[in-house]
């Protein structure tokens, strides 16, 4: 087992255990004392993964409760939000019960922003079932969910007591969601080189040590800027293109997998106009291969370029993308949204 | 004008001035730059101040959009916020951005929401426009909508920029509504005693110098327990009797006259037990008879006792009822659930 502690706001730790699965409950009570658990999951995971962790849960001495919600993000909506709330209500959870986030990523930001806002706060665990969850979306405390006006415009900051990652489970996912956990810590890689970089050249993605450094290395972003003021910016290496594949595709396309295109794109650039060195750009292209990751960005520049100009995160008429200077130095630049014609030819 | 510095987890003023609601857009302006002001109000209020607090924002120089939603308790829930969330993202609110609630507490209370979570939490303003609103709701930083199961079941903290009432708009209130903020502000009364207790023997509810002490009074109280923890529950003084009297009624009862009704007998009980003397007991009540304030509590005992009992703020089973030993001392008591009966005789 490898655990690493979390400075945030309210501390807490990530344990990555192989196997760590089954013994989940007695994990989850050192934690926090015996009560009403609100276990959440989608049916898929629900089907494969419930009955192993309420069994735990239960040997342990928590009285569980269910709540399972149809997989998909088409879920990750204010509708199954408001399920979860009266599913604790009419089970009675209590501001000192706790919910169990069991699944991937829309599991988890679902039953943060559930446990961020019931009774104005009660404590929750993540079980990220995915290795792009445990990666990305279990550390950093963002919880919310989509409006049909757009994708995460609802949420709130709310930290787990504690995340525990299976990478055992990560074994069993399809070779396609496996992939998009690894398109995002290509992200890891280029923000941070070194040893995380020659896991993921040599090593295996599905090993505690891999997981491990991936979250490692979010951790000390997000402990030196919880809030998103300036160093978490980094951590959209790749991601305002990301998104604007995404929406183009009407989010049918993963965001794993488009994060491996818009960083792919952000390392083109760089070579281009002389940042990273061509052996660095080349280095990064092998692991795309040794993956079979995408690089077509999919849609044209100008549609791409479109749906930028609505992302939330654009500053009045400028938005900030983050260029990999090197591996290991990658630096946000603000371009004014009409260059960015110009700037991404 | 009197103002009151609140030193919550985000500090803010609240500014009381008599005429001052004509003056608001200035007044925003010297707390926040510039920019897009989603305005929302239910329809009395928009119907009544809606124009001028439009007016006053665009002359100062923001950019006023309007959300109105259909007036009344029943409005206090997650579709509202919904909608109040569709309106931010429609009309492109960024994250530097500002709501404004104008209105009582249901529109504080799902403004508030609003702006805790739209994408993560963006500023909000208060201008309550009723007595109770401007002494219960505006201050603490409790913000929350109603589920099915029950009353703000869901909810953050999120602390206003800043809060703005107008007295003068407060002496425009149907009798009705002005006595349910008295009802309120007996509570503070019978806490602080002193000064706001002569006030309201002898003054004018409708003056800058009232609602300023009774705001002074709750703010002394949560600066020093913003997340509930001891010192705030004294806040609840008559409140458990008060929510389940509302409660009772299918919140056909208003909440400031419910207090006054749980006030007035946790007044009996401690005097018949021997701890508030009877000339205060007495004081208080020709307090009641000079507003012609509520006393009964309308339900029997029985029925009154089964609602405390799933009071969300039971714990395991007792209940912490606040009993006043005299004026100005108010005291937590934990009563087993069991033995409210024979409490309550």
């Amino acid at each position: 087992m490898i655990t690493i502690d979390v400075k945030a706001s309210r501390p807490y730790r990530v344990e990555i255990e192989s196997g760590g699965l089954r013994k989940i409950g007695a994990r989850i009570s050192a934690l926090h004392k015996l009560c009403r658990v609100l276990l959440v999951a989608d049916d898929t995971v629900d089907g494969r993964y419930g009955d192993v962790v309420r069994q735990s849960l239960e040997e342990a001495g928590f009285d569980v409760v269910r709540f399972v919600f149809r997989h998909g993000e088409q879920s990750k909506t204010l509708d199954t939000y408001q399920q979860i709330l009266g599913s604790a209500a009419r089970n009675r959870l209590r501001r000192s019960d706790l919910m169990v986030a069991l699944g991937g990523g829309v599991t988890g930001d679902l039953t943060g922003f559930a446990a961020a806002t019931y009774l104005r706060g009660v404590d929750y665990v993540q079980i990220p079932t995915t290795l792009l969850a445990a990666i990305d979306s279990s550390v950093g405390g963002k919880t919310g969910v989509d409006l049909p006006e757009g994708k995460n415009l609802v949420g709130a900051f709310h930290q787990p007591i504690g995340v525990f990652c299976d990478p055992d489970v990560f074994r069993t996912l399809p070779t396609e969601v496996l992939r998009d956990g690894i398109g995002e810590s290509l992200k890891y890689a280029v923000l941070d080189g070194g040893v995380l970089l020659e896991t993921l050249e040599q090593g295996d993605v599905c090993s505690e040590r891999f997981v491990a450094l991936c979250v490692d290395s979010k951790r000390r972003i997000v402990e030196r800027d919880e809030r998103e003021g300036g160093l978490r910016r980094l951590l959209n290496l790749g991601h305002t293109y990301a998104h604007a594949i995404e929406r183009c595709s009407g989010y049918r396309l993963t965001h794993g997998l488009c994060v491996a295109r818009g960083l792919h794109e952000m390392i083109a650039w760089s070579e281009r106009n002389g940042l990273i060195s061509a052996p660095s750009a080349e280095r990064i292209r092998a692991i795309y291969r040794r993956y079979d990751m995408p690089t077509d960005p999919v849609y044209d520049k100008k549609e791409l370029i479109a749906a930028m100009a609505t992302d939330k995160k654009t500053e009045g008429d400028e938005i900030t993308l983050i260029l990999p200077y090197e591996i290991g130095d990658c630096r946000p630049v603000r371009v004014p949204l009409g260059e960015l014609e110009k700037f991404l030819q």
